[in-house]
Parts: C-alpha cells; sequence; structure tokens
C-alpha cells in the first residue's frame, strides 16, 4: 500500500532535491507503478535532438527513489547502490520520454525496482534498467540495534 | 595504440557535447588508461555534500566515450548500450571526483570498458561501472556491406 | 512473429546441446512470451533444498537463448554477452522453478531480454535478469559484407 | 587481513558444497586477490570446445564467495543478491579458466567482488564480472538487535 500521494510526493522532491527542480514530472503512484516523465528537456538533447544517456540514467533512478519511498515512507536517506541500464532505442524527437517503475522486491535492507523507459506514445521500450536501493535502518532502531 | 592526444580529445568534445563544456577534464589519455575528473562539481551536490549518482554516472559514460574514441578515432556514432554500475562509498567532500577507464575488449563492433570512480587522493573506490559501447560500421564499410 | 515450435525448439536443444538433455522444460513459445522450467532439479539445490545461483542462471541464459531464436531461427551461433541477474527470493522447495522471457529488443546484430524467474504458483519473482545476444550475420551476409 | 587459508577454505567447500566437489581448484587467498580456477572442464565444453557461459558463471560466483569467507570467516550464509557479468571472448580450448577475485568493498551487510576470467597463459579477459554479495548479521547480533 503506497503511502505517499502524486502531491506529498512532488513537494518531498522539491524539498530534498531542490537543485532538480522543474525536470521531473509525476504521473502516477499506486501500489502497482510509479510513472515520472522527464521534462523541459531541450536541456538534456544531444546533437540528432536524442536525450542524453545520462539523462535517461537520472529518470530511471529518480522513478526508482520515488517507487521505494512510496512504499517505506518520506525516508530520504534511501541510496542506489547499483544500477544495471541498457539502452535500446533512441528516444523520439519531440516528445515527452516517460519511465514506468515497477517494485520487483521490498525487502528489510534492499529494494529491487525494474525501470522501463518509453517515448510517450509508443510502447517499444527506449531502456531498460534494474536498481538497487539501500535502505538503512531508521535512526530509533539504530539506536536499539 | 591511442591515436588521440589529451588536446585533440578534448576540443574534440568541446564540439560535439557543447552542453557539458567545462563539466569534465582529462588528465591522461594512454593506451593503459583513461584518466578524467568531475570539474565544478558544485552544482553536481546533493543534501550533505556528496556527489550525485547521475553525475557519478555522467563521468563513468565520459571516461568510456573518450577510451573507445582514443581507440577508433574520431566516431561520433559510438553509442553506450549497457552500463552496469555499483555504487559502494560517499565521494569525499572537498575533492575532485576522478575515474580511471580501462579497455577490457576492443572488438569491431563491441567495446566493454572498466570503470573506477575514485575521491582524489583515496583509492579506495566510491563507485565501479562496466560499460559497453555499440561501434557502428564507418559509412564506406556499409555502403559495400 | 516466432519461427520455431516448442517441438522444434526441443529437438534443436537436444541437437547443439546434448550436455543438457533433460534439464530444461519448454512450457510456451509465442510473440509475446517464452516460458521454459528446470527440471529434475534435485540436482540443482545447494544445502537447505533451494535451487543454487548457477542453475538459476543456466534457466535465464537458456529462455533468452530460445526467446532468440524463435525470432531469428536456427542460428546456433547466437552468443550471450552480457547478464545483469539479481537473485531476490529463495525459491520454494518442492515445486519447479519456471522463467519468463520477453525480447525487449531484437536488433539487427543485438538483442536483449528480459526474464522474471519464479517458483511454480508464486508471482513473487526469485530472480530477473537482463541479457544481451549477439547475433553474428549469417555466412551469405558475411561473404557479401 | 585474511582468515583462512587455501587449506581450510578447501575444506570448508568441500563440506558446503560436496556437489561441486572436484570443480574448482584454490591457487591463492589473500589480502590483495583470490584465484580459483575450473578443473575437469570437459564436462562444461560447448560445441566448438568452449566453456559454457553457465560454468563461467559459477566460476565467477565461487571465487567471489571465497573472496568474502576469506574476508569475514566461515559465513555460510553468504548470499549472491546480483552479478552482472559481461563476456568478451572464447575461452581457448586445452587450457584451464582461471578466474582472479578482488574485493572493492567489504560492508557490514554487502561486499562487492570484481572478477576476471583468463585462459590460463592468455591476460586478455574472457570474462569480467561484478558480484554483490549480502552478508546476514551473525544469529547473536540478530538476537541483540
Amino acid at each position: 500500500m503506497v503511502k505517499m500521494t502524486i502531491e506529498e510526493m512532488a513537494g518531498y522532491l522539491d524539498e530534498v532535491f531542490p537543485q532538480v527542480d522543474g525536470m521531473f514530472g509525476i504521473d502516477r503512484i499506486d501500489d502497482e507503478l510509479v510513472v515520472m516523465r522527464l521534462l523541459n528537456h531541450d536541456r538534456h538533447l544531444r546533437p540528432g535532438g536524442t536525450v542524453s544517456g545520462p539523462a535517461m540514467f537520472s529518470l530511471a533512478d529518480v522513478v526508482a527513489y520515488v517507487a521505494v519511498l512510496a512504499h517505506v515512507g518520506r525516508e530520504a536517506l534511501a541510496v542506489t547502490t547499483h544500477c544495471s541500464i541498457d539502452f535500446m532505442r533512441k528516444p523520439e524527437a519531440g516528445v515527452d520520454l516517460l519511465a514506468e517503475g515497477r517494485v520487483l522486491k521490498m525487502g528489510r535492507a534492499l529494494a529491487v525496482i525494474d525501470v522501463l523507459l518509453f517515448s510517450e506514445g509508443n510502447r517499444q521500450p527506449v531502456a531498460h534498467a534494474s536498481l538497487t536501493y539501500s535502505i538503512p535502518p531508521k535512526r530509533t532502531e539504530r539506536a536499539a540495534g
């Protein structure tokens, strides 16, 4: 059961990552799926009008982070420990890049999230990523442990 | 045998990726190793003074790209097809983040590059990445093929 | 459109990989999905009754191979160039381990396949893998190229 | 500082993994490097005399496991949570396949190990893997925590 709404999540991201303000939009957060999009992506373009690899990585990383937060609640300390990403197709010019994140495992200490990136309106994936987040124990647990 | 000097490479990156101008410095290019650094990294900082995951990915990606170019020559079409990256330690505040790239395989169509990221002055790796670049056939080869 | 039936595929695997004869069963081959299972898996067990990591890797690898073959036809030279695999849960004892393979990209030279492993009767994934297969040009193409 | 000798480690592997008895040899265990080899590898051959992908995965996995054990001591519960492996060259026929494992991070809960596979006598890597092992807390710690 997700613990944060789109509005709560957007407010939280603005608070903890002010430097990416306006870079990402959140379309959907529920138990099955988190969907986000890369906004204002002109500044991420490479020659030929395509989105850069680092911008795609950023989008995959943030959708995984949001999927973890949605399940565990505000836990700003969750950190990426691993990402495997396959870049498969050139993103289409002139449309937004979307990312769908699915939680494959939400363990006590590790979460694994599967992410697919699409050009809006085309279901052939642009990239596919698997990310692992480490979820440090909460301060009270640590104090007790 | 590498085909481009540091100066030639720096000029080429400025030309094809003007949007990352001033973001990366090149310390070394030779047959064994490519070493680069993330410059002006204040703008890549996350709360707590650490470099963001996307900035580390960008640095790993560019050092792999430069390692490929150094071997095949100006071949702007080389594209990342895969990256696996492990984030292992928090980068140190106040020092540059360095990346060492080693070519593990330089095939006709695919190159595999191993990358280690360090905080300058500390050999314990901050992150470790393996990247695959696809090298499209040159236009003349394609025409013939 | 897949080019081989389950029977054709099973016969082909017996022919080219006689050493794994009887190790894997094929449940389904169609455009959307390939489903296979690890048979006789007593010999792959680790202490505690769980399937070993290498046996899970083998299953992920063969389902990806079959998914590629199903699309390109008998092409025994297709070779794994990369695999990223996350082991997430202990497989259940006493039931078969199943693998579902989905082709994410079927390019001219590279195919990317997503694989989920389950204990039969439980949809929580045991492991998740992404594999890349390299598809060498056919001999006639190579002769011409 | 490694905590187990080659003899102790070989005896321990025989005890916990009797099914792989005689499959692997240990050449070296010290703080810098663990070196192992795939023995009797006739039974792992694919058509053309090459070692199979699953056998290479097994070798990478065991060398990483041994590197973790060497650092933490007999801790049979250490489990692989992730492996990324690039297959780069065909192993040479008629010589042993060797694996070198280096610990990149030995954390409280996670260890990251870099592994290179070679054909004996040839330093061009056959495969390159990065593995993550999860190290569960010891029973006494868990009881306290």
